[in-house]
């Protein structure tokens, strides 16, 4: 159960306010690609401006929600699209393949003024999963819908839906052949601990916006190889997502049955709230202590109601971005 | 969004210890078989007898494990299944019907020695969910399996199947008959709170054995008319389910949204570790502050490493009972 893990250095920083008045919060967005295992050595200068640029155009959409005055739950839903739409991230186009050659995705998402949620869990035909999250939130009484009768209720309310195979790409495709390769050579699958490189690309944002309301917000296609209806904490609130305005908005990556076993988003929560830790103490605590000692690989991005970020992992990169007030981008990719 | 709900006094006692040396914490088991309204007007003493005799077995069975040494796991585990399979009960025979007249299961356990979980969402096949769900916490590596990827799963390693009509009882039919009228009477059920008395009946344990090690565990029918796959906080690990053992052991029972939008059965366990409160008086703020002030209703059972057990609800009536370990059974079931 419990093996090492090398413990990296946390980013975290305030977001400059200068645009704005002194008295408003700053507002704030910062999303991520994935954690895992990210080299250098394995990218090529085209994929990671690739990468870049994916990442870019996911902060600007939802930043320009936020100068518009749009609510951080506007601002989260509308930088995750772009994402899923991108073949990059292992969410939505692009996401990893089940065992049986499909693709089942897992969403949710949190308002931080209301503590509403909305999540649904293996879904194959709706195109963006983070918008019928954000239905079940506002437009059902429910928190969490599944399969079949969440694509039925999206479809209910006119969410876009498309074939499996729009999801589909070759190097997902390759990547489940080099796992399914692995199994065959071993005793079985659900014997072996799956590796990080399986699970990299959930995307995710937090919010912060002009009323100094928090939102959070995460999409995956889970784990390549996945079987049995496998879930794992995308869609979970307090695993995945959590957003309280009295704490922090939190997104997660990484080995998400970990994520579950320690409510790792509202675990962070937790801490600001009953500890008084600020968000880096309490985000880097609960993924260089605690999600590292029980064997856990993975990261967050979490965010306060005062604008200040925090980016832990224990992965060798995390696909990563902030955008501040005056719209200056930030984007890395590797732990240093 | 927020509406006032009654708040109630909370029962917490320490079961003795003095059957066992001084030195090893009391064994103890409780359970609970759901929240909800739950008015002795409402009920015959034939009925309220079945419930007594049903809790009873169940303390009894999960008793008998605690006593021969069996492992905390291992006593939720064996306190479940008898509610599972009494037809009183809204898990396994008896849970409610779908909005298509259908049975979909829900359940999670989770090891407090260990913080291992596991859980399974829309089973409709599966005789007892909850051996389900320590199937795929033992069994696998993941947390949580849905529908018949979970059943095929359970299949696998030989778990009982029954056909759904199994789990049909005529006085839940009879309970959906009403529940949709009363839809048809209305602007449509989606925009309508569900009520209380249509979530009764969730089953619960939680444990602590000679080693002092804790778990816990719940299975339920969930809502009736639920639909579009809709999932509660009962499979969900910190909302209805959680166990570690520097804190406490947690099943919870009621609106199953509240309980995920606020990790109800985490955020005890966090107040006990962050604030150093005891489980009567985290279980006391979580149910009578925090979940009835964002206008939910239920309760939980909890259970700290010292054998003090809490279970407050701000419900008319929870189903519940505790065994000493000494053997002696203690059930209620109404408020006063």
């Amino acid at each position: 159960m419990f093996r090492s893990v090398l413990c990296f250095t946390l980013l975290t920083f305030a977001v400059p306010s200068s645009a704005q008045s002194s008295d408003s919060p700053p507002v704030v967005l910062a999303i991520h690609g994935g954690a895992g295992t990210i080299e250098r050595g394995n990218m090529t200068p085209e994929r990671e401006a690739e990468y870049r640029a994916a990442l870019e155009a996911a902060l600007r959409a939802g930043f320009a929600v936020l100068q518009e005055g749009g609510s951080a739950v506007d601002a989260v839903a509308a930088a995750i699209p772009p994402m899923e739409d991108a073949p990059l991230f292992n969410a939505g186009k692009g996401a990893v393949f089940t065992s049986e050659a499909s693709v089942e995705l897992d969403a949710s998402i949190m308002d931080g003024a209301t503590l509403n949620a909305g999540a649904v869990a293996g879904v194959t035909t709706i195109k963006n999963p983070i918008l019928a999250a954000r239905l079940v939130m506002e437009q059902s009484p429910h928190v969490m819908l599944t399969g079949s009768g969440a694509e039925a209720f999206a479809r209910q309310h006119g969410l876009e839906e498309v074939e499996n195979t729009y999801f589909h790409t070759d190097r997902r495709r390759e990547t489940l052949r080099r796992v399914q390769e692995r199994e065959r050579s071993e005793s079985g699958f659900l014997q072996t601990d799956p590796e990080a490189w399986q699970m990299t690309g959930t995307v995710g944002a937090v919010a912060l916006d002009q009323n100094g309301h928090l939102a959070a917000a995460t999409s995956t296609g889970g784990m390549t190889n996945k079987r049995f209806g496998r879930v794992g904490d995308s869609p979970i609130i307090a695993a995945g997502t959590y957003a309280d305005d009295r704490t922090c908005a939190v997104s997660a990556t990484g080995h998400g049955e970990y994520f579950i076993r320690l409510a790792i988003a509202h675990d962070i929560s937790a801490r600001m709230m009953y500890l008084g830790e600020s968000v880096e103490a309490a985000a880097h605590t609960v993924i260089h202590d605690k999600l590292t000692d029980l064997g856990g690989t993975g990261g967050v991005i979490a965010l306060d109601a005062e604008g200040n970020v925090a980016m832990p992992f224990n992965t060798s990169g995390m696909y990563r971005g902030t955008i501040d007030a005056e719209g200056n981008v930030t984007v890395d990719i590797y732990r240093d």
